[in-house]
């Protein structure tokens, strides 16, 4: 069975994002991205500064690890990266085995891939990335993979679009118009992923101004808005 | 038709809390309740001290109320308290007519009360009250209000407890316990709703000890953790 190249496993903790926000949950970032986002709070998946501390392990490893990490005290994994759905066949068979076990699964990938084992999972959610992102959307690619996800068995599925500025915004509705019906979340952005010491007044600043622009819009009557719980609460800190 | 007593409408605003964290609402706010929680963050809805303030509207006045506060900004209206379960069938009405318009309707209620409109809500909180509220919770009267909730036709209900201190939470568990089928949200409770100035420093120290309490408690494994954002952002401002 194929491994999956991961580069750490933390929990339990609180996911602080989107539409899982508030849940209890294991995390497994997979190594690796298609993307080469500005501000990614989790280069270190990407920029070969960890690339030692990367394993190829395969489902049933992973599932002794999280046991190991935190017995009985989860029922809910998410999977992150790096982008995720850039694993083939290897993450399908880790879905499963953890569903079997009465274990939810969430993933969050940009969409720019497509992968089987995405109609699998129990709380999708796909984030396009912003203009501040340096990377480009390919509409096509988004189209088609929001098409698939649509016709296919995703128990729950949004969207969620990192907004820090107005450039960012204007691109948040756009995607927000262009698939109307499916759950959307605006979020903001942590400006400075490697600031020390406490950053929440710096981050509920950009919160109220993010609240400030979905106020006074009619465009985003049906958008969410919500900050990153968890560097709230725990800053720039890694694993939590 | 029978009319309302409102004391406050208010909006657009976000949603700060619970299942609906995050929504972009309009805020109705009904008079009176049976409760006297200690550290009600809305006390003027029942301590007299704003009595002067009610107003007996219909289902039609408060909809043209909202519509001149906000004109087409807005999709959502929560309805809150107060108890406004107190109220009878105008509240059927404004439900019905706010829903005939497209617009969802939300409402938060402690669970001491059954109306027959509370079935027709979209998105029903049910939020008995801890010890710390000095109330005492009359679990066959919630029972039954809980089976009525499951046997209708609520698009979508949680329940949701606020969490001042350990007694409170050993109480939120005894509830996710008796309703484990239902979704369920703890939540941060705000000490001091009078207090001036920022204020977010305090509630975010407590939010991480409810983070930590439930990521080493097995039996909290489905509930999920948030704040109150408005009071991250706003503060104890009313209105808002």
């Amino acid at each position: 069975m194929s491994k999956i190249p991961v580069i750490e496993m933390f929990g339990p903790t609180i996911q602080g994002e989107g539409a899982v926000i508030g849940v209890k949950t294991m995390f497994v970032r997979t190594y690796g991205c298609d993307y080469r986002c500005s501000w990614c709070d989790s280069a270190f998946t990407w920029d070969g500064s960890a690339k030692d501390k990367v394993r190829m392990l395969s489902a049933d490893d992973i599932i002794v690890e999280l046991t190991e990490l935190a017995g009985n005290n989860f029922n809910c994994v998410t999977i992150s990266g790096g982008n995720p759905a850039l694993i083939g066949e290897g993450m399908m068979d880790l879905i499963v085995k953890l569903q079997e076990r009465g274990i939810k699964v969430a993933i969050e990938t940009q969409g720019s891939k497509w992968q089987d084992w995405l109609s699998r999972v129990d709380m999708l959610t796909i984030s396009p990335k912003p203009p501040s992102s340096g990377m480009t959307t390919d509409w096509s690619v988004l189209d088609t993979l929001m098409s698939r996800i649509k016709t296919g068995n995703v128990s729950s599925y949004s969207l969620k679009v990192v907004v820090f500025g107005d450039e960012d915004y204007e691109y948040a509705r756009t995607v927000h118009e262009r698939y109307p019906d499916v759950p959307f979340y605006l979020q903001t952005g942590n400006e400075d992923v490697t600031e020390e010491g406490d950053i929440s007044c710096r981050l509920l600043g950009r919160l109220e101004w993010l609240f400030n622009k979905v106020i006074v819009d009619p465009r985003m009557n049906n958008a969410r808005v919500l900050p990153q719980l968890h560097a709230l609460i725990w800053h720039n800190k890694r694993g939590k």
